[in-house]
């Protein structure tokens, strides 16, 4: 008769850690986001709101329930210290990684997907990052720091080296950035349309997935703190995921989700199909 | 039992009943919504901003002042009791169908459909029913009631049987639901591509209309309980509603507009522009 | 390092009831509502922000950790029926009492109080209402229906009888009302000045509270179906509730928050601040 | 000229213009409004969400239907006109009083008052303004124009002349208006503590009232174009308007509610309020 | 008369007029909008959230520092005198114009458009029209008036005459309006497929754009006083700026942007990636 | 390092940083934020909006005009580098004071007052702090970090030492807060009654002022990321603000206002005003 609140869509394990095989956690930062803050907000807000959506894809013709989830909640952050809260989140994503669980983290703004890649890389040399977004994410630095949202894709690259990122839906970034990626990263600007070749191409190389919401166009997804109109539609974001089934995906993310931004509550709604999709695709 | 109020370009007649072709009504019912509720405003969102509107169709080329229509305002209900309330709209609606008009209910949540489709059913034993909608609404029960806006076109296949229930832009419901549609009711998944087939296959049977507005992507229709990214656009819904015109439809409603969740107006917009189309190709 | 999603300021035994003396319960039911609904999303609005509340009261200087309050979560209900709603929490509320706890609801809109007076009656006959409102509540019907949250102190009254309950803070209701009251009910208008000298007159009784906090002025709680400027202060309410202090109270609820009508979060705010003081005060 | 449309609790008399005592109809002009636009909306917006207030004011005991009220609707006006929707206020104005109408104007911006204050200035040449505003609107010209919501009551002052108009809150303006008000006008600032002197000063010559709702505080009424913080109390309001019982009224007007500006809708209630209560007293 | 306000991206020239090859200015009027007003403050919208974007467009390849660009603010205006207001901004048109610079005008309503395409007619007799927008505009008077939002591409026909205005993306408007542009206007309907081929017609004659920013589906930008679903996308508009890319164009406008109605900021930023597209391109 | 941008009523010197006597700078950082962030929007708010807003105080009879007041901008801040971004407020805070201006910084979230705190004592070994607030701001750390927006005070008193805080309207904090308060600070709870005795006590040291917003209730100014019901009202801060003249100030910031969360516009009048008042008594 009670109903014990706030259980989300995807805690299908019954609060068993041991038991999951996908592990989802929030990294609620959003500390270097340049212009409207908020993103903090994104992972509770999934959560919340999930009841609200079916767990049965008609996509996939597949439920969450046949997938092992569990549900960690936010990770605290010593709020105001990047370094520290960035260790944090590599600190639980290793121990994720050295359980064998496929971590899904749920940002937060896109720099929390550094740690993430870095340890995800150190257990994997040959790491391959598949990377959804509306901007480079380039820069060496972005308003004189180089830990930064806007620098997050560089940064991965120091380690990851040339030809090992692929990005989708790109269509923002200063002139520099698209020239550095012309020999080092592997762009499809604007839209998704390389990603099935590209797929071939990575073959069973591990992957690591992560997927800024603002790739959408901001009309279907407004929840963000820097729209870029122009985006891809949710059907093809859909489309992109599905195309991921082959893959040996060791690790992904889905970052920017402002949810007070979009009252409305549409783009949290998309936020919660577009990793329901996700999960029943690589989970 | 009616409440006179708003005057609005969907009211051609000069306030008379009795000259009118086509009656509007407004079934302002949300009391079974499970997520958030307030579809019980849209009617009179509807009639509130319709005076920003063109009468004219330049899609159609053709005026509402050539349709005789009268908007019979809200019906009154008693908060609180369903089924009473149920039992108002159906008895609105056997009257209109008595006196031979051909009414348009607007919603209200779609369980206000179940008493309008069972009267127009009692007239015309034939009936056929189109369903526009992202969900099936096909559930037994839900949260344990039999009557609501979950079991809508369940409670309908109870008196009209298989095969009468065509379901267009279908992508939310559970698996079960799914399942059972394949031998009860013709569903056509995640677009409305079949329906130019199924108009010629349904010929001069009487038809039933209900258009649940979330068959719509949130993008361009947010102003809704539980909206369901993935839906289609705006244009493929006027499209299918042109391809309605051969048919000989008897009565029909449009649901689910909860105005205060789009406060741009919107969503108001784009369903006082389908109600112009929809009533420009049936009326 | 991870924390826990979602364990709100009101859950100080440790997720155990056995332990608890007061124990929270969500009512999240608005069928009756007549003008804008949405005080189901209440209760989990208040614990979903409480994280940003301090445990401490500077007012009363006492902290929740000192109350062993348990949080049994929402009550699970069939949407769409409200006699079989009401029955849920009646039954909910009785077990409370058999067990000895304090019960707290948090609706919901009023009517919800009505099966929670009535077992609270059944276990102590000589039972007295402390209700805070801007509305009297005292209709015999509302819209054709005996149930409703228009009506909710009058069917109290009916069990009840004369003389039971104290009303303060009303200033809305119908002509029929007010003259009903003066010689059945005891109503304090505007505001609270007579609280200090029927909290006397009162003395050991059995009390049940009831705050529905629209008595509170809109200026500073908008976040409510039926706004009522002219009402009391945030302060006056808590001064209000201190007084309670010396009353033998067996149950109190807080009702009719409808979070999404204050985007700002304010009105949420207000509603955990109140019921910090309430429970630190009668806890 | 008049077009008619909605149904509110301001509507005692069955759509008969004929057998009213009190005539309201709205002026839905902003054209000079200097910040944010938008009063234009306030005269529907009154009417649409009037059915959520009783008829009955507790405060004064005493119903709406206790008055002859006719609502005859919103002028039609040419936008972009200033001087000739001007005009047409003012004859409507002039035949209302031509038929011993009390008019209750519903504005728009405040130089809606100004052809409205003329037209009663012609019939009664010893008229009094009364006049609750935050802003002293005693500019000589704004932005270049002599005819402003900023000028309002200068223009009228060329008429009216020395000592005929009576300010109450007032707490914005340039230097040079409140210089010149000090010989002109009678001007309170900031409250309305000198309203009872000044009533009985009064005496029985014939009074217009006019109240800009930014005299209120903008924490129970933001829905304006430009808040002014510091202003009076909805209670302190109500109190100034009982005061003014004893006066012989003859016209008046309610200005500057621009609802689209408080979604909560909380400013369109004490408009609401505030008319029930300004009718009750002077109708 | 020009009022220096905010540096925007759109300031590529130190603060020099005498440097500029293109000068932008602010016509913040929209004093004869019929439906919900506010695009007085788009222009400033554009200047204070353009920091959020990028100088750098990745589609053409270019960035706005290759452009030699002066902001002049916006026009101070009477408020209130429809007449004077065009007055002035044709008179700062011509003046930009003697000075041999590109004008790129930012709205503000439609109206604003007429002095400024009279002044370029004055200069270039054979001058062409090219108009995006969802409404005809072409009404002969509008509730009375001559001079309207929607007259104003009717009044431009007063002295272009026949032949010399191209409309795209037209889906609104009044049967009359539809008929008189079949013989007297080019109108492309609901969207821009024949923009290609008319270029080609225009060949090197002297070239006014005038971009209703409602040419767009409101799902992407809803920040406009009256939305009209049914309209292109953002990248169907950016491919027809580029395809003007071949024409002569003398001079420029962009309005309708209404910012308030949008709080997510989506449509500010879609007016401000069209401005930089669009200077770009002619610039 | 000064990015200079908007001109607003609070620039009375023609742009010269020379001829000033106060200087506002923007300290736009809001990365310690708990809760809701937003406060780096403040400074920009304020110039915004301001031009809605009177020069002229009828408070004080005195115009802004009247003092010589230049605004340097909002200061660019390495985002995500807490330690970075202190340190440079600091660093123009001593160049300030260093000239000898009077500085008034515009926050931001309340961590930034700790660097100008700071630069001040270091001039003035005597400073005394006078502080405005909801909360205690007096923990010693917060989410295991020493410099945060809750820690600024105890952080202040570091180096200050013991009598020398003075603290106005506190009504929130933890128990520990208030306790250590006892012996190392001034506090006046809940409201600012002792402020008058506290001004004689004070002499002539001189004085640092911080305002956070918050201790304004939120029924006025609801845009702040914790709203704390119960504060005082803006007549409250304007006489508290008054009470100061006779002291010695010699810098002086106001914080906290994250606009955003107030749609209405309210929350940033109130700020412009609150600084019209403050500057046109200290300055």
């Amino acid at each position: 008769m009670i109903n014990k609140n706030f259980k989300s869509i995807f805690q299908t394990t019954d609060f068993s850690y041991k038991a999951a095989d996908v592990v989802i956690f929030g990294a609620p930062f959003d500390g270097t986001t340049s212009f409207k803050p908020g993103t903090r907000f994104g992972p509770n807000a999934i959560r919340y709101d999930s009841y609200a959506i079916e767990y049965y894809s008609p996509y996939l013709d597949r439920e969450l329930s046949e997938v092992k989830i569990y549900d960690s909640g936010d990770i605290d952050i010593p709020l105001g210290n990047t370094k520290k809260i960035l260790d944090l989140f590599g600190k639980y994503q290793r121990k994720l990684l050295a359980d064998n669980k496929l971590p899904v983290c749920l940002g937060g703004e896109h720099l929390i997907s550094l740690p993430l890649i870095h340890e995800t890389f150190r257990k994997y040399p040959d790491l391959v990052v598949i990377h959804f977004d509306a901007h480079t994410d380039l820069r060496d630095e972005f308003f004189q720091e180089k830990l930064s949202h806007a620098t997050v894709l560089r940064r991965a690259h120091d380690f990851l080296g040339d030809g090992r990122i692929y990005q989708y839906g790109i269509r923002s970034g200063d002139k520099s950035e698209f020239k550095w990626a012309e020999s080092h990263v592997k762009m499809n600007k604007f839209n998704c349309d390389s990603l099935q070749k590209d797929v071939e191409e990575i073959g069973n190389r591990p992957v690591y997935i992560t997927i800024d919401l603002d790739i959408l166009d901001p009309s279907v997804f407004k929840g963000t703190g820097t729209p870029e109109p122009g985006g891809i539609t949710f059907k093809e974001l859909l489309n992109a995921i599905y195309t991921l089934k082959p893959l040996n995906v060791v690790a992904a993310d889905m970052v920017e989700l402002a949810p007070n931004y979009d009252t409305s509550g549409v783009s949290t709604a998309v936020a919660i199909k577009t990793l329901r999709e996700l999960i029943l695709t690589i989970g």
